[in-house]
């Protein structure tokens, strides 16, 4: 039994997690999301930080496992795939699959900027002028770079283009999946105009999406649709064709 | 033997490979600093990010070791510390060390977009401005909550405070180092008042930097200075008290 905590009322990082929770039919509790009278709740996870020390997270997601405090999307991501089988087998795809995790890691937090270019401390409307800036570069020169890197992989897969690495579906593929709906949500025009070119990872996101374990979760309660609190926003003004 | 590959002209993220390589006395190359008649140079390193497929690096650095390719310098560190006796034996501190080269990797992603709040895609003095508020909420809000982490996971550490996890010296530490000395030379004034409140960091930092074969390397030509092209630099209008 894992008890998993982040922010309850998004997606966000923790969704990253949850996915590879799901996607291995592994037991979970989701803290913060149960009553406080469970012993659930924000104030349980904040307190949690706190007493996880010597190994306390700097910020949620973080996962408690027996007598492990794992924190950091990628490294819990990563060490819950390679216990579940939703790693790759061998010792250097596996070292690539940890250095995508947290590639993607990067992406996410760059999609956050294009909200908050200036600073968490402040509302997205106190910077909504730096964020439409942030947002264009977003668009126009990372979008590509990292879709295209994405796509570059499952070209490159000689074990084909089913997965991003070896033949079977691993953590990188369920994060990459999890990127590409928040980027749908959040951008919706400039997705549609870059999908079409990046054919392979399209094709992977409808395989994960009809996995049995995936498509169940993704069906219950349990999932957080995407909404203005969190990483992937749909602000019009911040999308472009 | 290890091939380090990462941009000549700057410390940037390379430095905190060079420097687990450098403290573990590993043998390596640093191939874009080496005579492009010897193979080196950036262009070979560009060459080698679409060779590489299918474990093609988004970015350098990278280190190529045999028949691995690693990338995401916290990826990278990680796998060296742990083979070369620069990493906590327990696994549990194992996990947790991973989880701090990524928060560092965070907090040194954060570092550099106070430069670069608008995108990489444009220079620093076409976006001072918004550089300006960025540096302001970074100084004020992210650097106290980073460096106040780091400090309590030392206090908090029950084989004490000479190192982040265990009681032995980790690339968890490394890179603390680094980070501490591109912030004291990129926000001077920040600094000086923020780490007397932070005096394990400080003492942590005094022990690495004695270290003979740290200190070996920082008296060498190898070791590279700050810079205003790299990560860390020091603009005096983004400091402050």
């Amino acid at each position: 039994m894992y008890d998993l905590y982040y922010w309850p009322f998004i997606p966000g990082r923790g969704e990253y997690v949850r996915l590879v929770l799901e996607a291995a039919e592994a037991p979970y509790r989701d803290v913060a999301r149960l009553d406080p009278a469970q012993g659930g709740g924000p104030d349980a996870m904040l307190a949690m930080i706190k007493d996880a020390a010597p190994h306390r997270p700097l910020a949620p997601p973080f996962l408690v496992a027996d007598d492990v405090t794992l924190s950091q999307t990628a490294v819990i991501v990563a060490w819950l795939g390679e216990r579940h089988g939703l790693a790759p087998d061998l010792e250097a795809d596996r070292l690539f699959a940890r250095a995508i995790a947290m590639t993607t890691a990067d992406f996410v937090d760059e999609t956050h900027d294009t909200h908050h270019p200036l600073g968490v401390d402040r509302y997205y409307e106190e910077q909504t002028e730096a964020a439409a800036a942030r947002a264009k570069s977003f668009r126009e020169a990372r979008m590509p770079k990292f879709l295209g890197w994405y796509e570059a992989l499952l070209a490159a897969n000689s074990a084909g283009d089913t997965a991003l690495v070896s033949n079977r579906l691993s953590y990188a593929d369920l994060g990459l999946f999890q990127s590409i709906l928040g980027l749908r949500y959040a951008f919706p025009r400039r997705m549609a105009s870059l999908m079409p070119s990046h054919p392979r990872i399209a094709a992977l996101c409808e395989r994960v999406a009809a996995h049995p374990n995936v498509k169940a979760y993704l069906d219950s309660p349990r999932r957080l649709a995407f909404n203005e609190d969190g990483i992937f926003r749909h602000y019009p003004e911040l999308d472009g064709d």
